[in-house]
């Protein structure tokens, strides 16, 4: 039986989402749950796409096809019993067997927190500390830029594969709640650093050091390092996925 | 010359605030800063007061003696590069020599954060975990018993020295928002475990088991095993502290 499993992590302590040879990763952990599940026999997770490392979901998606007889209920009471604590599954349903967590995504929501208050211990891991003023109206000005069907090349680290780079981006906000910045994008697909190196050349905009109406030109340059640097992994948050069909 | 030390902690990795032989403690980093920005003299810090173990503080007060010449900017920042990431002060402030952070404390603020809502692993060391229903009315009409001068005696656990337990609490409030219940307390001071103490019965309240006027009765019979037990650390803030003078 195929499952999609919605489920939430602290990406602090974890290499990424991706199982990697030697490191502690998201995927090995919810795999590692998985397998035991089911009778031991090796089970694998598809997700909705990969965070890096220090990134958060609040909203993962991944399937997994599972042997043994288990209803939704106890199979996310069973998962989170196997899990560590900063790893939690929220939902889990069955699906049919040619759903696909990865393929099937209609769109996906980020969001990226920048706090100008002051230094707060309990949010180090959860929010991108920014000690200098920023001009969030040239920010929200130049964040209009990103809407619409794109070559993102210009957004793209480690580009070796010199993939596809047009995206669609239906909606890009920045609202500002009690001296934090809060960026959020939705698309039908991000590439890799795509959120990070957008807030990056915002975070730019925002110090006065580029023009909104630049965003236009860098976009149309297709590259790398024509755009800024790419924004700490720590304010990154998967929010929401979206699916064609469940 | 005396400063007043404004600092914040994420209490998590910590046995509390006060140092202890073996363990790691708000208390020891604080001194070791100090010690080392005060030209390697030992250097003690005289705190509002302690939290326990897994206890924040969002504003938490200490003063301490330096012989070193150093404006009060750069103590701050001199303090917070030799701190580690969970411990943050915000501001320094010279102060008279006759000042005392604990004595002329005029009132703290403690906020207790219970999560009704899925489970967020984010949140994990920084709410309490609560699956169930609460009935928030009843614990509102609850609280209202606390407010007052009262001898909190059943509220105290490990009173080992017989010690006063005859506090004044001026405010109590019960707010929800978004699934999330939070207390606060505010009073002239607050005895071992006893805000803890006191959420303990109104989770109890908020159960059903309990009337809210039983409160009442039990502050009135000045015995801990009346009481509810304690709730967990990691819902607890220190949130703000009132001096009569600075």
């Amino acid at each position: 039986m195929r499952y999609l499993i919605k489920f939430s992590y602290d990406g602090s302590a974890y290499s990424g989402f991706q199982s990697q040879k030697g490191l502690e990763t998201i995927q090995e952990k919810m795999e590692d749950a998985l397998t035991k599940i089911n009778n031991g026999k090796k089970t694998n997770l598809v997700a909705t796409g990969r965070t890096d490392k220090g990134v958060h979901a609040l909203c993962q998606y991944g399937h997994a096809d599972i042997d043994v007889n288990i209803t939704e209920k106890k199979l996310k009471r069973a998962m989170n019993s196997n899990l560590p604590d900063d790893i939690h599954v929220i939902e889990t349903k069955v699906v049919s067997d040619t759903f696909h967590a990865r393929y099937n995504v209609k769109s996906k929501t980020y969001q990226y927190i920048i706090n100008t208050n002051e230094y707060n211990p309990l949010e180090r891991n959860y929010v991108f500390q920014y000690n200098y003023k920023l001009d969030v109206d040239k920010m929200k000005e130049a964040i209009k830029y990103f809407i619409g069907e794109h070559d993102f090349r210009s957004f793209v680290t480690d580009n070796k594969d010199k993939e596809n780079c047009i995206r669609k981006i239906n909606k890009a906000v920045i609202k500002e709640d009690h001296g934090k910045v809060i960026i959020t994008f939705t698309g039908n697909g991000f590439l890799r650093y795509q959120v990070r190196n957008m807030v990056g050349l915002l975070i730019k905009i925002g110090e006065g050091k580029i023009e909104p109406k630049e965003v236009k030109e860098i976009i149309l340059k297709k590259d790398r390092t024509k755009a800024s640097k790419t924004a700490p992994a720590e304010g990154l948050y998967l929010v929401e996925v979206r699916y064609k069909t469940m």
